[in-house]
Parts: structure tokens; C-alpha cells; sequence
């Protein structure tokens, strides 16, 4: 594939899940800029061939398209709007947040970039490491359909089903709908599992029994065999998943929309991360029926 | 296929469920014996061959297996352990309760049954009516492994996976599990969709992107369509819900096992069931998130 033809791509922000995104950028032939907070985490991709900046505004200058996929809201914040940003650094550009953040702060942003000249659009991810690695992601976009249409190639690059949910934050909103939906569905998959235990059930038959009915769900066939054998390693971390759901309930709130599935989910993870289990992962709820009071 | 060989069922409640469970047994060969409390039920089946019978007495004295499957757990010990029951009735009879109840009366009608010289078992099913329709439905037993072995060439001709859990109740208890599994699943997906639609998104496209990845379950791909489409009919009522639900809190109680989303589920649809809304679908909970203050 011919590189000359393509325009010229920043990535900031290289964790686990923008590794392997901007790594698929690089070998469809996409020229590449990386900034990352720690320069280390730049070092695989230089080595292929992509160019390290030293700011979010050296990677966004003479690129076409910049990718931002950070931490929280207020990074995601800074490195749009911040004195560094690529807001005031680029020109003309496609500028694509793919950082879960708030459906407020989307809005915001494609405002200003609008104003600076360039197209904006929010487009989270589901799908987790696994997903980014194999470029299987789901992709939920927000913003004008020409920006949609000229951002398509570069996110069919990551994900497979990539989708146009409506305006600016409209990705965002669709992100906290799948967080809503998951933070109840979590918890019935916990608690089915502790009262199976607490009956002394062998939890692993009951899950071959259930797994294929009406409580199927991809977080009973995937948390639930981890949770039988406490494995409780982060797939995803509960303190991304509490910034997730206080997002949501806070657009909630602003609709006047009641969640209280959302909120006991939220108020019992807030107990796990007083218990300093902020870095387990979402599956670690189940030890919140293991112990309740303590 | 032969009936001579075939041990004489007798079948105890033809509602919606029990008429094609029973159906099977007759189509599969067995001399079936039948017996419902509004007789008109059992018209389809005599005409097929079924033997018409006026109370659970009559209907166990000359079976070899008894199968009941009724409403709640008073009628269940109504025609087990009830002057017309099938335990006084019946002769050395394998006794199977299909009806979802609960394991403490699972246990008491295993003794029962055992001191009057017969087996029994908890064989409580999931699936529904298409379940049932097909064949298909998964059938969770508890019990002795010798009545289990006796059973299943029984329980096959109405299920498709059929699995001893563990002693008296166990069917029951695996029952609760996934009942309990449910109760919080179905509320997120219920939150989820009423986000969505407060957000102004397509709740189609929201159910597309999101329903096949981390957010994906069985309540999310069948009830979220009818959701939608405003469609809140009966798979299953609402009112046997909370039955399931409330008999699975009671367990939890004596197990000192604090489900809190289970008892979230169970208050939302009792709102609704003062509401009027106790013959509607369980997906009719979304109906909460339209107006849950009224």
C-alpha cells in the first residue's frame, strides 16, 4: 500500500489499548506522530517507523487527522484545549476523540474546534485490549456525516463495527449506554454466582447450565468462569469503570433520569475501591458479596 | 416407537408450559395420565390420547412417574402433600416437581416422598414457552443420581440440557441463580435504553452497535428489541418474576447473603405491579424509566 497517498496521522496517548490502535495505523501505511505522556511508551512504534513529539501541539501541527485517547475527561481536556493542545496547534484538521469521556465535554470540543476550523468528532471504543489488538473494536461516533465519512478509513482501521449514532457526543452517549447496561448486568452475574456458592452449588456446572439461556450474557460466559476460578485480573480496571458510570450518571442527572441499578452498581464498587481495589478488575464486584460488611 | 415399554406419566398442570411438555411425552410414546385444575386444559391432549383425570390422586395412582408443574409453591404442596395428593396416591413412584420453587419445599417433598416409598426430584426449567414448544428448554435437577438416571429418558423428550446440580433442592437453588442473574441484567438494560432514548439516540442503532460486545446478553438481544418497539406482551409475566425473585431473597436471608440488586429489581417491579402491570413481560420494567415517580 502506497503511504504517499495518506494523509498524515497523531496519536496521543499510547496505553495499553492505544498501542495497538496507533500500531494498526502505522502498518496500513498511515505516516505517523505519537505523544505520549511517558516518552518510553513511544519506543516500539519509533522503531517502526513512526516520529516522536515532544507535545500534544508538535504531534498535531502537520497532521491531517489527530487521535486522542487518554485517561479521564480532564486530560482529554488539556490536551484539546490546553496551551500545548491541538486545538490551537493544528490546521484544518480532522481532530477524533476515542477516549470514554463525557458527552458534555464532546460537545465542547467539537464547538471549539469548529471555531479554530477543524472537524471534530467523539468515537469511543468497546471491545478492551483484546479488541484494540486485533483491530475488532466497536467504534460509536459523534458528529457531522463528512467528518464521519472522512474519518471512516482511519477507524476501519481499528475496529469493525464503526457507526454514526448521531451529533456531536452522540459516541459518548452511546459508550454510557453500553457502561449502564453492563453495570447492572456485572452485578446480576455477581450475585447469581455468590448465592450459588452459598448454596453450595458447584458454581462451574451451574455455569455451563445458565450460560446458554435467558441470563446469558458475554459478562456471565467471560466474568463468570473468572470468578470461579478468582481470577481477578484487570481485562478492564474498576477505577475506568467508576470514572465510566459517574459520567452517566451525571448526563443522567441531567436529564432527569433516574438510574438506581447505575447507582447501587457505582456505590458498590465504591466500596471495593475503598478497600483498594480501584486497579482489579470489574469481575472483583463478586468479592463484595464474599464480604459485604467488612 | 413402542408403549408397552413405556412407564405410565402422569401430568399435573397443563398451562401454557405443561401443555407442550406434556405434549412431547405423549408424542414421544408415553401412556400419560393427565390432570389440571380447569379441565378444559386437558381437552387437546385426551383427544390425542391422554387420559383425562379429576384430581392429582387419581391421575398418580397407576403411574410409574409423576410430573407437576403449577403455579406457586402452595399449590405445589397442595398436590404433593394435599388430601388428594400424589404422595398418599401414588404406588412406588419416581415424583418430579418441574414448577420453579423453592428448595426448602423441595427438600420438605423429597422427605415426604422418600418416607412414603417413593423417589423424587426438583426439575425446574428455563427456556419458556418457545423452550417448552421446541424441546429445548434446560432443565436443572435435584435429587439422588439413581432417580436422575430413571428421569432422564423422561426429561429428555422435554429438554435439551438436562443436569443433575446436586441433592434435594438443588435444581431449585441452580433456578434461583439464574433468576437472580436476570432480576439485575434486565435492569440494565432497561437503564441503558432509557438513557439512550433520553439522550436523543436511535435506541435501534444503540442495540446494533452495542449488542454484540461487552454490554451483549440474551434480555439485551431479545427483550431489547421489543422494548423498542413498545411491545411489553408476556414471555414471561412479571408476577411470576416476583415470585422467583422474592422465593431467591428469602434463600439468600438464611444464607446471611445480602443481594442488593436482586431486592432493587424486586421493589422496581413491585412499583410496577401496583401499577397494574403484574400480567406484562418482565421487559416491561423499562416502563419504570419512563415515568418512575407516577
Amino acid at each position: 500500500m502506497s503511504t504517499a497517498a495518506k494523509p498524515r496521522v497523531a496519536f496521543i496517548g499510547l496505553g495499553i489499548m492505544g498501542q495497538s490502535m496507533a500500531g494498526h495505523l502505522l502498518a496500513a501505511g498511515y505516516p505517523l506522530n505519537l505523544y505520549n505522556r511517558s516518552a518510553d511508551k513511544m519506543a516500539a512504534l519509533v522503531a517502526k517507523g513512526a516520529r516522536a513529539c515532544a507535545s500534544p501541539a508538535e504531534a498535531a501541527k502537520d497532521a491531517q487527522v489527530v487521535i486522542t485517547m487518554v485517561g479521564f475527561p480532564s486530560d482529554v481536556e488539556e490536551v484539546w484545549l490546553g496551551p500545548q493542545g491541538i486545538v490551537k496547534a493544528a490546521h484544518n484538521a480532522l481532530l477524533i476523540d476515542m477516549t470514554t469521556s463525557s458527552p458534555e465535554l464532546a460537545r465542547k470540543l467539537a464547538q471549539a474546534a469548529s471555531a479554530a476550523g477543524h472537524r471534530a468528532l467523539d468515537a469511543p471504543v468497546s471491545g478492551g485490549d483484546v479488541g484494540a489488538r486485533e483491530a475488532k473494536l466497536s467504534i460509536m461516533v459523534g458528529g457531522e456525516p463528512a467528518a464521519f465519512e472522512e474519518a471512516l478509513p482511519v477507524l476501519q482501521c481499528m475496529g469493525t463495527n464503526v457507526r454514526l449514532l448521531g451529533p456531536a457526543g452522540a459516541g459518548q452517549h452511546t459508550k454510557m449506554a453500553n457502561q449502564l447496561v453492563i453495570a447492572s448486568t456485572i452485578m446480576g452475574v455477581c450475585e447469581g454466582l455468590a448465592y450459588a456458592k452459598a448454596a453450595g452449588l458447584d458454581p462451574s456446572a451451574v455455569l455451563q447450565t445458565i450460560g446458554s439461556g435467558a441470563a446469558s450474557s458475554a459478562q456471565l460466559n467471560v466474568m463468570g468462569p473468572r470468578i470461579v476460578k478468582g481470577d481477578f485480573e484487570p481485562g478492564f480496571f474498576i477505577m475506568h469503570f467508576l470514572k465510566d458510570v459517574g459520567i452517566a450518571l451525571s448526563e443522567a442527572d441531567l436529564m432527569h433520569l433516574n438510574l438506581p441499578g447505575a447507582k447501587l452498581s457505582k456505590s458498590l464498587y465504591e466500596t471495593l475501591a475503598e478497600r483498594g481495589l480501584e486497579r482489579a478488575g470489574t469481575q472483583a464486584l463478586y468479592k463484595y458479596y464474599e464480604e459485604p460488611q467488612s
